[in-house]
């Protein structure tokens, strides 16, 4: 990128929290999906290359969502908040899977009378999704 | 709240990340408002009065939403991720306007061709929500 493509990066607050979370929504149903983190790099990645670049807090390293599973995220939107230290991404999500665990999304679990239910089938075995 | 009313706050992984991040979605918009923080008091209080109650970050104390602005986020319902570490709150937006700046979401910054463009108007001036 040239020195000007960078200004927006520029403007994220990494100063006072290297990473910054970004939330996943789904571009059609509005489902949150995802919450993970990103830091200049991943967010730099995922504008140049149209899709989804992460953080891997437990990795340590950029996680190139989908790359071991497919189910990648095309990114139709981003978005900065007032604190300019977190991102919604609106994504079309290939597969219809985000989840590690085969589910459409990470909030499968719902709060219902002070229990945690899970909500959401898997729809895909794990097992067949990352074969490594 | 009585011992086994808080095995759901159990768990939430309050070990690796005493804060959890928290996505406030507008119940019926979808939009999401806002991304703030939780720890475990904050979520036994949001679920013990049915209002976004979270753990703010800068002033580090716990931060009852709308306390000063009237602007409470009434909670519809709350979802924990797979890694027991995000939760996402369906809310009713009282007042409509969830950021600071006096507009409707804090994500109001969309990024357009390189350049975070801002999308949505303030609709109250923030000087006449905040008295103090």
């Amino acid at each position: 990128m040239s020195f000007s493509d960078t200004d927006f990066l520029d403007r994220v607050n990494w100063s006072e929290h290297p990473l910054v979370a970004a939330v996943a929504q789904d571009h059609e149903s509005g489902k949150v999906l995802m919450l993970a983190w990103m830091n200049r790099e991943a967010l730099a990645e995922t504008v140049r290359t149209g899709e989804a670049v992460y953080w891997s807090r437990s990795r340590k390293r950029l996680w190139r969502k989908g790359e071991e599973s497919g189910h990648v995220q095309k990114v139709r939107e981003i978005r900065l908040d007032c604190d300019s230290d977190a991102l919604v991404l609106q994504v079309e999500q290939v597969g219809g899977i985000a989840c590690h665990t085969g589910r459409e999304r990470c909030f499968y679990r719902r709060l219902e009378d002070g229990q945690w239910v899970e909500t959401d089938a898997v729809l895909k075995d794990p097992g067949t999704i990352y074969k490594g």
